[in-house]
């Protein structure tokens, strides 16, 4: 993985994998279960998707990390011989699993589909995704939540840092590239610490872990810019969780290589699409008769073939064909978008295309962001009610 | 469109449309909505589907004709270049709608979507299906129910011929075919007569209708055996709704050409996935750990990519994914089966064909069968219900 740099502290790189070369910026779609929701392997590659981002979390629980590597590991299970980016499942078993007790020997939870409990340890979570044969695997961690005090967070980052040491140490395969996550909440001095000792532990890529939970993107911004300078220079940075096209140009203008979010796939789902001038909503009545394409300067299968009317039929008609146009869309968007923000970098011009394509574009991804926020603190407030039910 | 006829009643066919010569006896995979449920028109394409089937109905309440007419029709609507059947919408004023009332005029009826009253009479059938632009469009027909008595399917039969006289006046464009309803509810006499005065009024083609309600299948052969004899050699004949592969068999043995039905892409999305030995659920889970394809002698999508323990991962997991990668397997069996029928015919051994299919094939599609006619009458029920609330 080499690094090279370019205007403001946004930068190319290539990140070098046993299933291809990687181009970043990149942008990586997150298939969880061991698909992309709504759209099947060769689809991605027909927009040319070089890496995507799976799941430990669920894959363990569903179907079982023995199946798949029986069957010969993840690329073969999924058809899809491109990089694979494996999360660990820390940040799940935070906010998906429920009666969560952590010690220092690693964090017991209750699956979120059968209230079956499991002991997750950093050991095991490299074992298991050595079983899926990822590209990119990571370090088990502990993500703060909202209702920690600042001892629990201070806990739990260094927890963390003690966790990243017992993962190197566990794996054993050296294909796979382990990367460490930075946390320390929303503390600065906490995160510079942080990303100062995992740098010390020599890992070939690092995560900031923690920074997609719906706090103001000021403060994300804040925390990322204090973090990079303690990163190496020459590794590649995953800024974990965050994906909108906005908080895509925030993180490169400040060094961040690697984004992923389930954002382009959900909120196509939900009939949201992107075009260059913002986000609309297909579903909304002004669609009904648009003989154009969602977004015209679009070349995507959807936007090729289909009129905007078309698509707002099948939404309207709840048809399962509307899912899988929407988030070709979108993937597709994410794609062209990632591509000119590299070839911006490389031009030195990567300044004035973000400011100008933020002046262009009409966002309601803050609202989205805020929501999720909210729903994050519901569901941790059904989770802990579940917990006393549970006890 | 010519025909040839071969061993037994069995025969091969062209049917030459504007979008494309369609060889039969066919199978039309149905898009009610202007989508074939969970594949793109590009996948349809690579299966080699030539002709689907769409829905006046559906079409008429959802988006409405008039914008799809605005659009450039049906084909560019959904982008489908090849040939399309529209169904009159007959039969779901029958099956889907509220509040009937047929009198001379037409059928007055309530929409299952939003409750708007509407009139459709075989005029406006017409005009619709012309604004559509379907290749073949059907003749407005009244569909018996259950609950009939012999006088009542006796005047509905009566009706329908007046109605498929008048379908004919009112066809003003000469580049679609139009095709008359064969009814008669399960009456011998009224079959009879009731072909014998379709074929008097030369359409150039014929359909039998009333035969998919779920009754035995002896009495639907027997209602299939008894009407082809007076439908004209030379022109295409096409049995509603029915399309299992044992059903298909029995009816090619007879004489017909065409077929539709829902059954192989709905019980894909229900993970019934169709192979030569049967139909299996891969929801069960003894396909937890199967390395091999759904069915080793496919070469779709599906099977060429994927083991059954993906799919049945797929299923588990409630992922999108499934319903098209079990959609593609079901059409591409279909696709095959009909290409071994129309071979079996040419070679002259349709007959043993059959025999040796059958001997292989372990159905269950007679279960679904007889669940189709209880959901059916259940609906009925509940339609009377709320009749009787909105009058």
């Amino acid at each position: 993985m080499i690094k090279t740099s370019s205007d403001s502290f946004a930068r190319l790189g290539w990140l070098i994998t046993p299933h291809g070369t990687v181009e970043t910026p990149v942008f990586m779609p997150v298939g969880s279960q061991a698909t992309v929701k709504g759209v099947s392997p060769r689809q991605l590659k027909e927009i040319d998707i070089r890496m995507i981002l799976s799941n430990n979390y669920h894959l363990y629980l569903r179907p079982g990390i023995e199946i798949i590597r029986n069957l010969g590991g993840l690329h073969k299970f999924m058809d899809w011989d491109r990089a694979i980016l494996t999360d660990s499942g820390g940040f799940q078993v935070f906010s998906l699993s429920h009666l969560r007790r952590i010690d220092e020997e690693g964090v017991k939870f209750r699956s979120h589909i059968d209230g079956s409990e499991h002991f997750l340890t950093p050991e095991l979570a490299i074992e298991l995704q050595e079983g899926l044969g990822s590209d990119v695997m990571m370090a088990l961690d502990i993500c703060p939540s909202f209702q920690d005090t600042p001892e629990q967070v201070r806990e739990a980052t260094q927890r963390t840092h003690r966790w990243a040491e017992r993962c190197l140490k566990a794996q054993t395969r050296s294909d796979q590239a382990l990367f460490g996550i930075v946390q320390g909440g929303f503390n600065e001095e906490w995160r510079k610490e942080s990303a100062g000792i995992l740098a010390s532990l020599d890992f070939p890529g690092y995560a900031l872990g923690g920074l997609s939970l719906g706090e103001p993107r000021e403060q994300t911004q804040k925390m990322i810019g204090l973090t990079v300078p303690y990163l190496p220079q020459s590794k590649p940075r995953y800024l974990m969780g965050v994906g909108s096209p906005e908080d895509i140009l925030f993180g490169v203008e400040q060094g961040i290589d690697m984004f992923d979010s389930v954002l382009p796939t959900r909120v196509a789902r939900n009939g949201g699409l992107y075009t260059s001038k913002g986000r609309i909503n297909i579903r909304n009545s002004r669609w009904k008769e648009a003989a154009q394409a969602i977004d015209p300067a679009c070349h995507c299968y959807t936007c090729s073939r289909f009129s905007a009317a078309y698509l707002h039929h099948l939404f309207r008609a709840e048809e399962l064909l509307a899912y899988t146009l929407a988030t070709l869309h979108n993937l597709s968007f994410m794609y062209n978008f990632m591509l000119k923000v590299r070839a911006n970098i490389a031009e030195g011009t990567f300044k004035a295309f973000k400011e100008d394509f933020l002046a262009g574009y009409r966002s309601s991804d803050e609202q989205v962001r805020i929501a999720q926020k909210q729903k994050w603190l519901e569901n941790q407030e059904q989770r802990e009610g579940n917990n006393g039910k549970d006890q």
